[in-house]
């Protein structure tokens, strides 16, 4: 679940707004405070639930070393530091969705919509998606396929369809424990399967997962899934064996299976935007595409030189600004000014 | 006087390293870590007598706001802690001295002279020099060149020099302050020139020149320089006229005038490398000059796109330092790496 809390807007609704940024890691994110520097808003699609990219996902809790000015700093305080300082910019987050379309409109913008049918439009794209959109591994269930997204989920996008259902929860992580405890709470019976009795989660969801089973509200089994059954996309049991050989079948409405997440370029491989090796060509005046007033910024972008470091994506953020500048303000000068000395800049900073 | 102390290697000596930095400003710095990962040594010259470059000499407590993941940092503190995270790297620092001479020797290695006398040869010079260097404006005194270097300085480079003598300052900021202080202990007399009665310097200098003259250490006039007296380089006196129209003539061997100071491409500018509007034109690649093996980066470079931005210089330095490193060792293949993940740069920036 989000650690870095932020508020998203629900998902669905329409939106305008200057630029729409394509993930929200650590490059995502300075590109609001780049762009809000000239005056520019923008909103952020990210497939997580929270903001921080690899960073968040990958390693939270490890040391990154290689930050001008910051001897050592973990994957989550560098987004809650980052977070903090595009405050002021007010940027608007829509976590938990997947850019999964691209369309120029007649009047030259861009309308981007997301699995959730949330639809943005804006003249400008700024694709900051790192090595692609995180996407849940499948489980090697033998007919999965069958159940994917009508009884079988990978993530949970919305918690209330899971009010009152038998649940069973497959996963040995973070997620697998989160969602145990918090389904629990809304669920008519959980029961969380895991082939083996330890956990690769923290010490205090695994703790509190005992006691859910303590008191009789989740169900924990030490054991293989080997297969479902069920009919027209709708499981009824899932099939596991134990260490003892011992086979069983667990009646439940839904499956949650949580193994752990692959990055895949996504929907964006199909913007019709020219790719090297799965990555945005650009320039490196801007950092734009092939394709006008769409920039790339980040791990995904690919120039000569190009070295894939938060540092270098921070710098593409600030030089992407002044090329999104002109397509967002045609009829205006930008003036390159120093946060030291302008005073329009520092007022923007602090939000005046 | 140098408030971020830092080592700086005596004058006049003769060194060898990896990569010579000219300019010991931020980027400057930053640029020993981006080498220090790849293993490779820096040694920096810098004219001013400590590091920080425009941050620590023009605005040491102005927040600077646009650092990534820093909300607001001033000049001074991100100099420190840049000098933090560069430690475990050990750069050689040449402060108070400027690089007059570059010339290719036969083995193919740079050799750079100060005008300090210091020689340091290296298969690589990266120059990270800002805006130029700073240098003293001069006084508007008629005649002064005659003395200039020879009884009349705009700087102190060796104290000693100074030591018995009958010595004017002239100015009224920082530097005139801090050094009337100073010399008055080894000094046979000192008299401060300055043209108002108020200064532009650190209370607790006024405080202590005022003790000092109190004392009889230091003799402290209001008024203004109009000329000196002299012969062959050697000054006899500075002639003064203060607001009463008194015109008085006060003898000293030699004065050390500070009017500020102006910054100058210097030297660099006959080097051999391609300019434009006084900067040096490289690729955006390696940030590399029209002339191999030589580099520049930060506010100094110039390309398309360019933004004078610490955080630019701070990317120009990770792709300097990849491609200087194929000069440094040019049998090796580099292997990207991330500070995450990989225990050999950990081990170098933990300095085992």
């Amino acid at each position: 679940m989000a650690s870095t809390l932020v508020k998203s807007a629900p998902a669905g609704g329409t939106h305008e707004t200057d630029v729409i940024i394509i993930g929200a890691g650590p490059v995502g994110l300075f590109a609001v405070f780049e762009l809000g520097l000239l005056g520019i808003k923008a909103h952020l699609i990210d497939i997580l639930d929270k903001p921080g990219g690899q960073c968040a996902e990958l390693y939270p809790e490890k040391p990154i070393l290689d930050i001008p000015a910051i001897k050592s700093i973990t994957g989550q305080q560098l987004t809650e530091q980052l977070l903090d300082q595009i405050s002021p910019f007010d940027p608007q987050f829509h976590l938990n969705e997947m850019a999964v379309s691209l369309e120029k409109l007649d009047d030259g913008k861009w309308r981007i919509e997301t699995d959730m049918n949330t639809a943005i439009t804006a003249p400008v794209i700024c694709v900051a998606a790192g090595g692609g959109s995180f996407q849940p591994k499948k489980p090697p269930i033998p007919g999965v396929e069958e159940f994917e997204g009508k009884s079988v989920f990978y993530a949970v996008r919305q918690r209330e369809i899971f009010r009152g259902k038998t649940i069973v929860i497959a996963g040995g992580g973070d997620s697998a424990l989160d969602w145990t405890n918090n389904l629990a709470r809304i669920a008519k019976k959980v029961t969380l399967i895991h082939r083996r009795p330890d956990f690769r989660a923290s010490p205090d969801s695994v703790e509190k997962m005992h006691a859910l089973t303590a008191e009789g509200k989740v169900d924990f089994h030490v054991a293989q899934i080997t297969g479902l059954t069920g009919a027209n996309g709708q499981i009824g049991a899932v099939k596991t064996t134990s260490a003892d050989h011992a086979d069983r079948e667990i009646a439940c409405d839904m499956m949650l299976a949580f193994f752990g997440l692959t990055m895949k370029l996504g929907p964006i491989g199909e913007f019709g935007l020219d790719l090297t090796e799965n990555r945005i060509a650009v320039d490196t005046e801007k950092f734009e595409s092939s394709v006008p007033s769409i920039f790339c910024i980040g791990d995904m972008a690919h120039y000569s030189g190009k070295l894939k470091l938060i540092l270098s994506g921070f710098h593409e953020a600030a030089l992407m600004a002044h090329g999104a500048f002109h397509y967002i303000f045609p009829e205006q000068k930008l003036k390159f000014q120093h946060t030291t000395s302008s005073r329009s800049l520092q007022a923007r900073i602090s939000g005046d």
